[in-house]
């Protein structure tokens, strides 16, 4: 199985966006909550990776999961007090899913309602024709 | 230099949503223009690829920019009349940016006002530990 990796912007302020430091904006909450929850579950499938600017500011905070040969989900609207086990559900489905595309009726509602975006798996290249 | 794929939803009704067959709903007449656009250029740098929704409805018409270990980007708003160059001329810079986050100063106004969002690359999986 390929790994998941589920990206959480961490510069997200939030909608309407607030003034806090940096550790304390709402995508870097939306991070650590989704972290803490992992490792209380001793969850190590899912690779959590930190991303500056997912360009969906208007309809923070955001979150992106993705694998290789798969379908790109982001995910938008996300509230770090609310919606940090929505989005660690989804990416457990979407590892599931051989193409990343995870039934629809069993995505969790906020992924339903706040998909924002999702982009086709880049195909891997064709072998050189030079190669032997 | 990795391929480039520029992948063109053709199921977009665009905005406000417009009922037509499918071969001319606006998202396969903007991938027919931007079809027609390359071939007139001799231009086959880029792959364009038909994609069967990339959930951003609200605000269709969609393409999306994407090429392996690059950043992804969706944008919205594609008018069929008005953007096929617009979106051609982003493929092009992205596929001239080694990350594929050409500058934002390059980027056709369309884009740079237009973008849904964006994702960074997947890393490719690290070598089996199996293989000789």
């Amino acid at each position: 199985m390929t790994t998941t990796i589920l990206y959480v912007c961490v510069t997200c302020r939030g909608t309407p966006p607030v003034d806090a430091p940096a550790n304390l904006r709402p995508g870097a909450r939306l991070l650590a909550e989704v972290e803490r929850r992992l490792a209380a579950d001793g969850d190590k499938s899912i690779d959590v990776v930190p991303a500056n600017c997912l360009s969906n500011c208007p309809r923070a905070c955001s979150a992106a999961v993705s694998g290789s040969g798969k379908w790109t989900y982001v995910i938008g609207d996300l509230d770090p007090d609310r919606h940090a086990g929505d989005i660690i559900d989804f990416a457990r489905q979407h590892r599931a899913h051989e193409q990343g595309v995870p039934e629809w009726r069993d995505r969790p509602e906020h992924v339903r309602k706040h998909t924002i975006a999702r982009v086709p798996p880049v195909k891997p290249a064709a072998p050189s024709q030079e190669q032997s």
